[in-house]
C-alpha cells in the first residue's frame, strides 16, 4: 500500500523524487521527506544543493574514467602509486571496493560496463580504446583483469586479452577459489574444481 | 562493510547526504548516487531543486497543521467535507494513511506528537491549544481520537478527553479489535478481551 493522497503538491513531488531511487518505495520515500523536514533549513538546503551540483560539477578522470573532482583523479596523479599496473574494472563501485581492501597500490581503468550482446553492449560502448592507448603510450608492465566471473565477464576478459596480448605487458586475472568463510559443501563444483587445480603450498 | 575511499569529494558528500536518511547505509547511498548520475542532467537538477524548495516553500495548514501548499489546506477548505468532524492524529503520515482508506470525509488535526514524559514531550509541546480553539470557535460536533494504542497514546487520549469534554462535542475513538486477516491464535490477550467485550451483531 502506498500513499496516493497528498495535501501538498510540493510534498508529493519530493516523495516522487525519492521513490524514483532504486529499492525505495513510496512509504520509505515519504519517511525520508518527513525526516528532512525535521532538520535545520540549512541542512535541507545543503542536501538539495549537493544533488544539484552533481550534474554540473561531477567529472570523470581523463585517464581511468573514475569519478574525480579534477581532470586527472587522485589515484592516477599519485606518484606513490605504481602507475605501471592497471586494474581493469567494470564500474566505479569496483574501484572503491578494491580500494577498501587496502591490498592494491596500482591504478585503475573503468570500462563502464562489460560486453553483453543481450543488452546490446559491444566493445565500442566501453572504454577499451583508451585502455589500449594507455598501454601503448605509457610504460605499463601489468594489466589485471578484475571483471565479474560471469559469461559476460569472461567474454570481455577474452576480448581484452586478444587486444592487449600484442603489447609487451603481463595480463593477469584475480585468483579464483573458495571464498574465505565459505563451507566446502556449499561451494559450486566449477569453483571447487578450479581451486583444486590451482592449489597453493600450505603456508603456516 | 562500507566505502571509506572516494576519488571525489563531491561524490563523497552526496553519498553522505543520502546515508544520513533513516534506514540508508553507505552502500545503498552510493547506489542511489550512481543511479542519479546515469540520469539526464535536467532530472538530477529537478531532484536537487525539489529538496532545496522544501525548506523555503513547505507550509503547514493554519487550521489542522498538516502540510499544505496554501495557508489553509485542501481538506480544511473543502466545503464537500464535513467540517464539524475532527479526527485527531499524531502526525502527517497518519492523515495520509486515513485518507487512503477512503472511509473518512471529515477534517483532521495534527498534534505533532503524543504526550511522552520519557521523551520530555508535554501537552504544551503539542497543538492542543489550537484544537481547543477550533472546538470553541467553530460548530464541531465530533472529535475522533485516532492516536496510537500505546501507553503514550492512551495518556494523550485521556488528557484530550479531560480538556474537551467540557464542550458540547461527542468524543469517540477508533474501534479496537482483531485486525482483519489476523489469526485468533496470535492475537494478544488484551485486544482479544476487548474484542469479545465489544462484540457486534453478525452481519451477512
Amino acid at each position: 500500500m502506498g500513499f496516493s493522497e497528498f495535501t501538498s503538491g510540493l510534498l508529493e513531488n519530493a516523495v516522487n523524487e525519492f521513490a524514483s531511487l532504486p529499492g525505495i518505495g513510496r512509504k520509505t520515500a515519504f519517511r525520508m521527506v518527513m525526516n528532512l523536514l525535521k532538520r535545520d533549513p540549512a541542512d535541507i538546503k545543503r542536501f538539495g544543493d549537493t544533488i544539484s551540483k552533481l550534474h554540473n560539477e561531477i567529472r570523470y578522470c581523463k585517464s581511468c574514467h573514475s569519478i574525480s573532482d579534477t581532470e586527472i583523479c587522485s589515484i592516477c596523479s599519485d606518484s606513490k602509486r605504481d602507475q605501471s599496473v592497471i586494474c581493469v574494472v567494470e564500474n566505479i563501485q569496483d574501484v572503491m571496493t578494491i580500494e577498501n581492501t587496502g591490498q592494491f597500490n596500482g591504478t585503475y581503468h573503468v570500462l563502464g560496463g562489460i560486453i553483453s550482446p543481450v543488452d546490446g553492449i559491444g566493445p565500442a560502448d566501453l572504454k577499451i580504446d583508451s585502455l589500449e592507448e594507455r598501454v601503448r603510450s605509457n610504460s605499463v608492465a601489468e594489466i589485471i583483469l578484475a571483471l565479474s566471473t560471469t559469461m559476460e565477464g569472461d567474454t570481455t576478459n577474452f576480448y581484452l586479452y586478444k587486444k592487449l596480448s600484442r603489447y609487451n605487458v603481463l595480463i593477469t586475472t584475480l585468483a579464483r577459489g573458495v571464498a574465505i568463510g565459505d563451507e566446502l559443501e556449499y561451494t559450486d563444483e566449477i569453483t571447487l574444481g578450479r581451486a583444486i587445480k590451482n592449489r597453493n603450498p600450505y603456508q603456516v
